[in-house]
């Protein structure tokens, strides 16, 4: 469906081959990952990297970047690297999340990864967590999430 | 400073104060609140309101809106809600927040409201909880943060 | 079965006589309930109340409670609520708990109650939200939970 | 102080010091990690691992460890892994608690051990995480934590 375009092709395609598509262009990225200035710049088996900059279109009023935008890339992360491991029909999605901040994200820390890695997979749930590091690996925020299986995809 | 403006207005100006100007206009929203569609439409002391509509370029790839833009609601109405109730020269940053994903939001939904409450203030740290929520009062989203006072301003 | 005798017991009782039952002395409470001197007081649909005190035996090394007890208290309070509103030999269990600690707990606090409330309770997933308060209303603790269903019962 | 002997005792000790004094016997363990069945068994600068064995005493009513008896080994594994790295008369305490509940704890799960490891120290907050595990490898919780300096102690 187009309301739901990444869904559908899911139910032909691993949650590792999609993410590959992704990154050959073949696939656009989510909306939101676009309006974040975010990538997605590896993927394997429950491991996924999504990279991008703190720029001052996503500041709060503090000077620095809004606790939103490092949740989207922390979201993002974390829930390719639980959707990395899934065959094709086989679709979870977030249903909680948290977050630490423990840096001020800034312009001039340039270019952040975040990397999410998988904890758990169950039959239904499944847990994953993620740091947003900077080159020097300086941890800006890092969280953890909770996935559940989409029970009837497309 | 252009880098830091509220936090150069919240030397001279409580945090109900300050929000108030926001409300009328006198003082931009920040940019992340603007591009996420947010907008700031109550607030006393100890409570504040935004409102916002989860449109399509807010999506993830599953037709709904992702993660990450509930995120930017919640964190905003949370923050809000304990600055709220600091006076001038006192001010509040996020060092965590958690979020419940209840129910999709898609742009069908039309207007949601997230309302943030103060649990707790102490003199170091504060904590606060909201929730998303529809005309029906039907819940989205909800969530919870602990903020920490920021020790020399601006 | 000896070994998940609630659950057994649920397969017949609504999550709310089940608590009845309890709070009346017919079915003992669970052994780490007892352990750490809890007690359910208050039962109805979507909230429930346990109370209990700070003891010293429940100390950290800090000569306050350690985060356990509020954890399990609050624990307690959050998957009752959620199962209070559920039919018989329908079950929940807790995936995930979040806990902030506003306030240090000590015997002298004396008895502290935990009121849990429903916020969402879906097909497969539901969430509640918690409170430790004092006998003037001080917020010693609070907290979320994400708890789902059990699919094959007893 | 004889409420608080652990904090007198780090006037003095680094955490790291403090904790091999725990692990040789000659300070006792706090008391709730000896109700439930837990001991420090290595601790290095930024990881501490405990062990422990969910016994029945443990259990919730559905015939499986209390969410409880997990977070009490995280909380006290994230909150020593940030004391590991602290000097003399700086200690932490711990603000906020996030459990993931990944697989069922029952005694026949034999001993298991969780590794808590710093994530973040800062001036005035740090953050850790921390899993459960069996011998085998297999998790059984995870969680992450904040904590905050306490400004004066003992």
């Amino acid at each position: 469906m187009s309301n739901a375009p990444h869904l559908s092709l899911r139910q032909t395609l691993s949650g590792l081959e999609f993410f590959r598509r992704m990154m050959s262009g073949a696939v656009p990225p989510p909306p939101l990952v676009t309006l974040m200035g975010l990538r997605l710049i590896d993927a394997e088996e429950g491991r996924v990297v999504f990279a991008g900059t703190a720029r001052e279109e996503f500041y709060n009023g503090l000077g620095v970047a809004h606790g939103g935008w490092a949740a989207t890339l922390l979201d993002s992360a974390l829930g390719c690297a639980v959707n990395s491991v899934m065959p094709a029909g086989r679709s979870f999605t977030t249903i909680e999340l948290k977050v630490n901040y423990t840096r001020p994200l800034r312009r001039e820390v340039g270019e952040v990864r975040c990397e999410g890695r998988v904890v758990h997979i169950g039959g239904r749930t499944a847990t994953a967590e993620a740091k947003v590091v900077d080159a020097d690996g300086n941890v800006y925020a890092h969280g953890t999430t909770t996935c559940i299986v989409i029970e009837r995809m497309g």
